[in-house]
């Protein structure tokens, strides 16, 4: 929305920085006086004299990393503060259900492909599973991730944990699609889970044929139950409330159908009184993870880390201001940064000791800037609930606690 | 070592099939006849009656998906069998300990970087996560990563389910090296780690220094203990021995430090009389996951899916024969391929009902091609334990059933 930029410099390689500014500044790593081998062999809990625990069938964390997600009546959030890379583990993915995870059988899964086909068909999972496979790396977010704030106390994962990232597996939905024969007047499908909720959304399928798949494996192994086991619909890019988990049904058709949930839920009340239906896309979006709320901050020089994403592909730059929004600098990119998928940013800032807010912007390959707050709220009114992603951001005290707090957003 | 090829032909985009004969020779969906939405609603196990459980702090596997390494004394394999796309989730890495997993505090953790510096210092965890981070998805492999077949009966696990793949995060070895001043006559350097084994290599900086990271995160989370927790050495592309874990001391050198593992185990016998010594890099490899036993496979089509890795950059092409090696088709390699990444590669085949034996053999960016066992036999001799990555592959049996048995290869 906001095109403009104040001010962009390109971050120098090694952020311009001496390693003796780093050593001094930030680590403050202990020097060695007296002899390292000595020291290290002395050690009376060491770990080098007794053998530890042989191989096991599964690992495990270890007992000071025991992350979690916030797990409410319908929603539980990816600790975003608390990871690195841009991968998700599989137990960590975020879930939004509207009628609990069902136990569905793998032995009786039946998947039904009807409508404006040339003949209706029904796949098992193993059906699924001997069509030619792909794989794809790509983000999951929910059109409704922005809120459950408490106030300066807010943390990544409670502002916008609600999107993940996985390596999914499955059966292209164009294969199936001809499968059935797919008739050329069917223009929209009906995806419909298996849930108490009996989740039903309408899609288009022009913009989905490319890259839709049946997908039945996660991060390399199978679904797990509340990602949709055994199969779930996969639309990358798009909200993941579209992505219907326990996917039970296909229907082709000439139009959408106008179930309760796209038209109660998934459509957006505008500033003018009209509706927005089918904002189906997921608009560019970044988060700083770290420093974020509850960490504290020292002066000297710290990393500033975070994701950005985009719906409509690549992400093309992230622009960091550690200034309240007066200037920006732009954040290195972890490669490989692959399409509508979480890219991981990083950008090295010295911290003077003033207090200040520090904030990201996400530009994507399309030329879309992450827009402010403010400016959303023009041009959406204050009643849209789905698909909010301002720059956000947090403040630092002079004490060099971190607390959320740059947008006044509500949920 | 073998470079000549005898046929290959590129396979046509959707492997040139119409859909009708996907649909009549593999899959075998069931065509509707009745009422479709009439057939969901009367099932009578249906999950759509009530809700379902809420979401919950962490996620867990389906009852039918309990996968799991298989544990020895020593070591762990990946079910490379079992899994889809390229991403292993950290509880099925593959595990080589030669003295258990030790209990290392994280609080108490220390790095020390010694020998020739211009001062030595040691990191604590926290020191480590304060400096420039880095990710890099890559295999590791363990450079024994041959052998426990138990004749026709032997799985894809059992032959080379010592690697796996994950997306790393860390500092750069070399950000450490100028923190400490490395000498510039400092050509080699010790790792070790702190576990029972206290095991030791010597590693060259020139190689490695450019990839090389301190790595405290694999897949977004902490390390787990068995992967080197708190944090270890990562090499990509090495014998996954060299990418010591529990890393606890870095010695700079201007010459190897002739430890025992690299002296008694990690040297290879040659036929000629002689020893390979420091034989680092993992050569490109191949394995074919799917079909393999203890899968059955029906008459018609079928897709032949597998990984393939180098630990020298790219995978280039991977040729499938289902001709007992007669003659080769290139598979399709699933994108992006990563350098020292293991890479999906998949071919459509259609299965005649008569008994025959399927191979993959990888050929990586620099030219080099999988070798034959004949042909690794030759040049290395018979009593070489390490570095063996012959084209294996699986028999077909009349009857469908897959058994392994290409090469006669030994432990």
């Amino acid at each position: 929305m906001r095109k403009t930029q104040k001010s962009s410099r390109r971050q120098p390689r090694d952020g311009g920085l001496t390693r003796r500014v780093l050593l001094t500044r930030a680590v403050g790593a202990a020097a060695i006086t007296l002899s390292a081998r000595g020291a290290l062999a002395q050690d009376p809990s060491s770990t080098t004299s007794r053998p530890g625990p042989p191989p096991s069938a599964l690992g495990t964390r270890a007992p000071a990393e025991q992350l979690k997600r916030t797990p409410t009546a319908t929603s539980s959030r990816t600790p975003l503060q608390d990871l690195h890379g841009t991968m998700t583990p599989a137990d960590l993915h975020y879930e939004r259900h509207h009628g609990g995870v069902p136990a569905v059988d793998p032995r009786t899964y039946r998947l039904l492909v009807h409508g404006m086909v040339d003949r209706p068909l029904t796949f098992t999972l193993e059906d699924l599973k001997k069509f030619p496979a792909t794989s794809r790396i790509c983000f999951l977010e929910c059109s409704g991730n922005l809120g459950r704030q408490g106030g300066e106390r807010t943390t990544a994962q409670e502002l916008c944990g609600l999107t993940s990232q996985s390596e999914w597996t499955g059966v292209r939905l164009a294969t199936l699609f001809n499968e059935v024969g797919a008739a050329s007047r069917a223009t929209w499908f009906l995806a419909e889970g298996q849930d108490a909720a009996v989740m039903t959304r309408s899609i288009p399928l022009e913009p989905v044929m490319d890259e839709a798949m049946i997908a039945y494996a996660q991060n390399g192994e199978a679904l797990r139950p509340e990602q949709g086991y055994p199969a779930r619909l996969l639309l990358p890019g798009w909200e993941g409330n579209a992505s219907v988990k326990w996917l039970r049904r296909l229907e082709l058709a000439d139009q959408p159908f106008m179930t309760r949930e796209e038209t109660s839920k998934y459509t957006d009340p505008l500033a003018d009184g009209t509706a927005r239906q089918f904002s189906f896309i997921m608009d560019a979006r970044s988060v700083i993870t770290s420093p974020s709320y509850p960490h504290t901050v020292q002066q000297g020089w710290v990393e500033i880390r975070g994701i950005a994403w985009s719906g409509r592909g690549r992400i093309r730059r992230v622009d960091i201001s550690t200034d309240a929004g007066r200037t920006w600098t732009e954040a290195a990119l972890q490669a490989p940064v692959l399409p509508k998928a979480h890219t991981r940013f990083r950008l090295l800032w010295r911290w003077d000791g003033r207090s200040t807010e520090i904030l990201s912007r996400a530009i994507d390959e399309t030329g879309y800037v992450q827009p402010e707050w403010s400016a959303l709220q023009a041009a959406r009114g204050r009643r849209t609930r789905y698909h909010q992603n301002p720059v956000t951001g947090w403040k630092i005290g002079t004490d060099g606690r971190v607390l959320f707090g740059i947008e006044r957003v509500s949920a």
